[in-house]
């Protein structure tokens, strides 16, 4: 399905203004950036590379939709349109590495006209994309090895909800409750039953733990021992209690999506063990956050579900990137207007470390400048993305879950707060 | 293309588990409702409606889908699947009606198994689209009467940017930036040009000023004298006097993106007015919500353009619905977990209103006990949108836009209030 109309109007008609005075053609350099993290955030997540690379090949105009836009262009631009194809070269931060206000997280290159048009598609999968998989990363570092499980795609569109899935799992979620992302991305899809499975064993004159008992067994009986059973749709402890009783001690979980987790795990457990069901793992869910996780840490959870936080950004619903044209026919340019300043050039980003790895600072560097000498050990972040219009950098999730991984482990220990702070490494424009 | 992947692993399993147990086929009324508005929202509104019902008959289980999930379903389920053609009954709150905490905006009626498999698709489009045109509406009502552009595409997701343009249509606003919302329903677009386009026209040794008159009189050229003109890439005010002198006091519009927009309006329309440009219209954008549409008044602002705020909901990126079993086999059902209770039994509503058409009490009552007798004029909200599983409620967007009008007109005056508080009107559960 062509991707070329998911764009915002006045990219087309700068289109046409620049092929009516035949600046079209300049060499542009845009460049993708944040200005700033969100709020108090210490890092970002790079994602939606992958997404976007993929959505690149069909930006294309076909007759339907040029059909659709002819009535407000003219002739030239449809006719420009009609063989666009963008064969220009992108650079950027590899999908999975960490961000800092500044870092130049793409850099696009080629005519003014086929960078340009690129602007919403590349806006839109970057903000959406980095916005959940920051937030998941937070979640990741929270829960400090335990599992955790997206569960959000009914809290956000529905094709928002596949993406999300797959930004969760690339920052180091083990699985999502969605089905699509599994066939898209191979996210792994997990799930068992709601409170809704319960209440449909509900009968009139017997009383609920007829009602539950009956559902864990159907459930058992349709799904195996080693299912998670949902506890907390009547009484809690009568629902360990029946769940125990009804799948014996082999079962595999319990989940509790309700009241005071904390409590509720301790007494879970205790209860669990007193039954023999030493081996039952707890499962936690409902209005999670990074910071219910954290509290959740001294507590005997075994997995958390995550929703609404994670697919809202944890407050932080859009990541903040722009794409601003940074240099035309090799000037640097940059905007001046109040509070809305870029630096022009294009640009690349080294990262530099101490000898035991811990990350110290950004170093954004023009090219036009040359790669500056720097005491301390860097590596090169930017990387080629696209040659001449072609894909040079495709990669598996798996890859990008070891950059964040690898990211995390690099950041100095205050960069991984929770709480509000600066970013955890300065970012340096030199050159 | 298929809608059915767009679910949650455990609907599937679930269906399994009520298969194996003979209980798939009871008959189930599920309810979708919002158990409370977004912090200190007054109203919400109804939204995602004709997105749901075109989905519908697409969410269907070919060979594709079935290959996919059949290796952790029964070959019970994946006949099941293979037939399923939602058959049942839907009812609930035509598209741009107003809802309160407890309004039962859907309610669908058919065999467990049936609607079941239906929750994550109706609550993604419906937690999605009811967010975004809650806002909206604030916006609407924040800007009294004068114009609002959706540009939030680039803010969000590149699908949930189509839904929040129509969206923000339906609750009021004019106009997009989106082509797609263009194509798909037909929302108008809009939009000239970006900062990019200024800098596009930047040469070695010459000034800003040479660059943006080229800019603005390439754009001119391409688009006519109606258009707007960006005059904040460097300096306002020349920014101004370069648009009036290249396109001369015709010009259609100017539009400023970023600086103090109070004090700059004031000074740019008297700067036009004092050129001759009495007619040029003054469009302003950056970060603008509701507040800032509100606390701008005052000032001599033609056209607002609203991106971040609109598409994440304005602080409330997801509306809190949730979709319930209500009841099964003629028995009124309801979890009871600590927090999350809900009311049991298939339900509708009415909408009380003061012979001036003021609304005082929306009135929720089970259909098992029939309409209840009320002294104020009452107004049926409920009503039929698929029958047998095939769509009866199919309306234009320009229905329901008529319908937000109407319904903000009926709210209380501090129903209209952009701060904190309650919900405009109770919500009373009757029968």
């Amino acid at each position: 399905m062509a991707t070329s109309l998911l764009t915002d109007r006045y990219e087309l008609t700068m289109l046409s203004a620049a092929l009516h005075d035949d600046t079209a053609g300049r060499r542009a350099c845009f460049e993708l950036f944040a200005r700033r993290l969100p709020d108090g955030r210490r890092y970002g997540v790079v994602a939606g590379t992958g997404r976007f690379l993929e959505a690149l090949p069909d930006f294309r105009f076909g007759d339907e939709e040029l059909g659709l836009i002819s009535d407000f262009l003219d002739p030239a631009t449809v006719d420009y349109l009609r063989n666009y194809r963008f064969a220009g070269d992108i650079d950027g931060y590899p999908e999975g590495e960490l961000y800092f206000p500044g870092s130049p997280v793409l850099t696009v290159r080629g005519t003014f006209a086929e960078c340009v048009i690129l602007e919403t598609l590349l806006l839109s999968v970057y903000n959406h994309d980095c916005a959940i998989a920051s937030a998941a990363a937070r979640m990741v570092s929270a829960a400090a090895g335990r599992p955790l499980i997206e569960m959000g795609s009914r809290r956000t569109h529905e094709q928002a909800a596949v993406a999300c899935a797959r930004a969760a799992y690339l920052a180091g979620f083990d699985a999502s409750s969605n089905l699509e992302a599994r066939r898209r991305y191979g996210v792994p899809a997990v799930g068992t039953s709601a409170h809704a499975f319960t209440l449909l064993h509900a009968s009139e004159g017997s009383d609920s733990t007829a009602a539950e008992r009956a559902a864990f067994a159907a459930q058992v009986a349709a799904l195996g021992v080693d299912t998670t059973l949902l506890v907390d749709t009547y009484d809690i402890t009568t629902g360990v209690r029946n769940a125990i009783e009804v799948a014996g001690p082999e079962l595999g979980a319990v989940r509790i999506d309700s009241g005071d987790l904390g409590v509720l795990t301790r007494q879970v457990r205790t209860q669990l063990d007193d039954l023999g069901a030493t081996g039952t793992r707890i499962v936690v869910s409902g209005d999670l956050d990074e910071y219910s996780i954290a509290a959740l840490r001294a507590e005997p959870v075994d997995t958390y579900g995550v929703g609404t936080s994670l697919v809202t950004g944890s407050g932080a619903p859009t990541a903040g990137m722009v794409y601003k044209l940074v240099e035309i026919d090799g000037l640097p340019v940059a905007k001046r207007s109040s509070h809305k300043e870029s630096h022009g050039g294009h640009k690349r980003a080294l990262r530099a470390a101490k000898p035991s790895g811990t990350i110290t600072e950004e170093i954004v560097y023009r090219v036009a400048a040359g790669s500056p000498a720097i005491s301390e050990p860097v590596r090169e972040i930017t990387t080629a993305l696209v040659r001449a219009g072609e894909v040079v950098g495709d990669e598996g999730l798996d890859t990008m879950r070891g950059r964040v991984r690898t990211g995390l482990l690099s950041l100095p220990w205050e960069g991984l707060g929770l709480s509000h702070g600066d970013p955890a490494i300065p970012t340096r424009l030199v050159g």
